[in-house]
């Protein structure tokens, strides 16, 4: 706890990976690329849970579960997808261990207990959904079907980084099907407008809306919307994608419905997700040298309140007031932590939850109470102010939603004076490389510009915005005619 | 939706299948032994989640996540737990697919992709998580740990039954640390406690409350306390068991603190769990011959409101008052649904929500509308009331108290009813072939006894309960001197 972090611009993904340890949101375990989510990291994600099943039932989905292996004939069904995951999955062969008998004590796999199927460990669950649906969808009246789920899923992963990059994660899926291809497209916006409400409202994260180019989309999505988030190191981060599908996995599944005017059409369908690679953009958006910053929204508690005392008499009356305050604080809402730990000192505690990003930290100390004040400190600008115990609510209440504010304006600026406009190749390599950031130029909309730049440059395209103005230009790579610009970066 | 469910006395297990998925709770999956929760079953789940979950946080616990796979190394480490899972375990041994060569279009496993280390998919996470624990724990300061996991677990059963036996099933598991025995033991009794308190209380099922004998304990355990249920076809269901694990997993994983007083000490273990087979508990202990019958703490939504109409006008009046009903329940924090759908008609709605379980349907129509009353019809004992639209709440309010009240009382009646005091084995057998429930018999205390009871009659012990009186007797088979009787039963 009272190590130093490495400053980030001395060494950016060590800063990174210290303040996921020394925060305890999560670490290293002994699987091969899969972490342990610690019970403060926990937190944030039972937050962003919360707030996103809320935002999904209020739009009319429902959860269920699915289940977590993937018969190989079903993984193989729709070719895209297959293809795009079977690279990197975990494969179950067997369903039994025995004895081993040249080691005592040890197990090894019984080969009579081979399965004549394989079963993948999803990476996604399309093709377990849709073989569902397939006898869940014979008439127009089953229509819509709108389903989340909340799972883990695998991913086999060479290089791996705590909350980014994972060979096992968290995540919400949403498996949508529709009578019409206009209806799961809007499905689609609508999920990815969601995404956007959430990560910016909640998180407190700008980020850009559009849509991904083709060789950038999901395998097996004719088209994905996406938002990008911007990272303090100059990289993006896609921050969640909702995907429409088409028909490919009602036809890969032959999922068919009765139409209203009585003809058998295949399914039309959405899915979309959002994972806990979105504290790893939490992280690296608002924290600082010092530690984690949490947005209030996001915080699992808002206000830590850390008694100050020297021996049985003060601590009694420092607690009597301590305990009010938390109280008052509760029945108006607001999440509170009041740390009555005897074996820390104060000093240990202010370091505590300024490294795990707590919002406000209110110190109650005897000279406090003679005053009928108490201090409070903000984490994201560690300024310090003496209030009143009878105005603290209501002082505290707004400092909340300003820290909420302040936080987002920061990171807005911040993306606005990294997101450079470029109009030739030179310039174009000469930002990526010294400053970083978004990119904004002109494409001609060809796979093979796009896959020579990505060559080149390790930038890729991150979004063809919503945004996007119809101004003609040159290709900033090909020369070739182009409509508009669209955001290049570096990413994670 | 129509079809009628087979009854109870016909064949007690189709008409549990029959409900299961006719009230669109579970169903098969493509996966041999795994089940798709659908989301009115999840919904179900999703209410006990949150329900236990705060029990949890409010007895001091927090959340956690774990990874999903052991690496055989890690699951061969406690002897007695791998034993005991060895044998029904999903066993992850390649981490590719590639092109198959021989079937265009199809997929293989990579031989180059072969794992060092098997990785066993968690039955249970005590070896990953205990792995953990030595990492975090030092110094008593680091102690007591109280952390718990919603996840779910793969146990590769040959025999499944949706809810019951499934490979792949839903639970929490809990896992413990602490520095002394006494408050780990303290720590198991508190579940035990808690759990006994939700299953009764929230889920109106009555339970009785013990510990295990040596051969039902948990693979690991030093001892196991549980609580059990009694289901209607007179079979025992065990809803929920917390073991005292003593220091078997910290000797396993060399876990050891230092003490107060300077000593370095093995660390004491607990860990808890119940699962989405209390879904399976909870409907062969109310549902009837008409489907299933929730407890009103219970319900995804305990009133439904079914409108009854002809033509627009009246669709347009009866709405009204629907809607205002609807608000008001809202806002007394009743969860209620309003079924708007136009396409079906009330008499399969009706039908619907019998099968569903709502406790209580409210139906407006025309001349209700005209009276200022409505009906209010009960699913536990299919009485209705006309009730004034003024009253409604208040009304509603006492039925759903009751209808949780007699739920209750009928299954502790049946429980009662079906606990037969035997003193000799003749009795024994035949209560158990005539009568079945619970026979609560002498026992003197031996494995050997226990296991010729079970090979003869298939019944074990299912409980040494806490209420067990020092009344000294002689054991029903072996004749030996016994100090207390303990439930034997028949179990699922």
């Amino acid at each position: 706890m009272a190590k130093k972090i490495t400053p980030r611009k001395e060494d950016y993904s060590k800063w990174y990976n210290e303040i996921v340890v020394q925060a305890n949101l999560a670490e290293n375990s002994a699987v091969r690329g899969c972490m342990v989510i610690k019970p403060y990291g926990y937190a944030i994600w039972e937050r962003m849970q919360n707030e996103l099943d809320k935002m999904f039932k209020e739009t009319g989905h429902e959860n269920a579960y699915f289940p977590l292996f993937v018969p190989k004939s079903l993984f193989e069904a729709e070719e895209k997808n297959a293809e795009g995951f079977a690279k990197e999955c975990a494969i179950v062969t067997h369903y039994r261990l025995k004895n081993d008998s040249m080691n005592k004590g040890k197990l090894t796999l019984d080969p009579s207990a081979k399965l004549e199927e394989e079963l993948i460990v999803r990476p996604t669950s399309e093709a377990v959904i849709w073989n569902t649906y397939k006898s869940w969808i014979q008439s127009y009246r089953d229509l819509p079907i709108l389903i989340n789920q909340w799972a883990n899923v695998v991913r086999w992963e060479m290089r791996t980084r705590l909350f980014l990059r994972t060979a096992e994660f968290l995540w919400q899926e949403g498996h949508t099907a529709h009578a019409t291809k206009e209806e799961a497209l809007e499905e689609a916006k609508l999920m990815n407008k969601i995404y956007a409400n959430f990560v910016e409202n909640f998180m407190a994260i700008p980020v850009i809306q559009g849509i991904k180019s083709k060789s950038e989309r999901f395998a097996g999505a004719e088209k994905t919307f996406c938002i990008e988030a911007l990272m303090q190191d100059g990289k993006a981060l896609q921050a969640g994608t909702s995907h429409f599908l088409g028909q490919n996995f009602a036809k890969a599944f032959d999922v068919k419905f009765a139409s209203k005017n009585g003809g058998l059409e295949h399914v039309w369908a959405t899915s979309w997700g959002v994972s806990t690679r979105l504290i790893g953009a939490l992280i690296m958006t608002h924290s600082d040298d010092n530690g984690l910053v949490l947005p209030p929204n996001l915080a699992p508690y808002q206000v830590v309140i850390v008694p100050i005392y020297k021996g049985e008499k003060q601590k009694e009356d420092v607690f009597k007031v301590a305990e009010r305050i938390k109280r008052k604080l509760i029945s108006n809402d607001i999440r509170v932590k009041f740390d009555d730990r005897d074996k820390f000192k104060p000093g240990f505690k202010f370091n505590e939850y300024e490294l795990k990003g707590v919002p406000l930290r209110i110190s109650v100390g005897p000279k406090d109470i003679e005053n009928g004040k108490v201090e409070v400190a903000r984490r994201d600008d560690f300024s310090k102010s003496l209030v009143n115990q009878s105005q603290l609510i209501n002082y505290i209440e707004n400092q909340l939603i300003n820290i909420q504010k302040v936080l987002f304006d920061r990171a807005k600026k911040f993306q606005k004076e990294n997101t450079t406009r470029v109009d030739n190749f030179d310039d174009f390599k000469d930002v990526l490389n010294k400053k970083g950031g978004f990119v904004l130029a002109h494409w001609d909309g060809a796979e093979v510009t796009e896959n020579a730049i990505k060559n080149e440059t390790k930038a890729t395209i991150r979004c063809i915005p919503y945004s996007k103005k119809e101004e003609t230009g040159r290709c900033v790579y090909s020369g070739n005619p182009s409509k508009g610009r669209v955001f290049f970066a570096k990413a994670y």
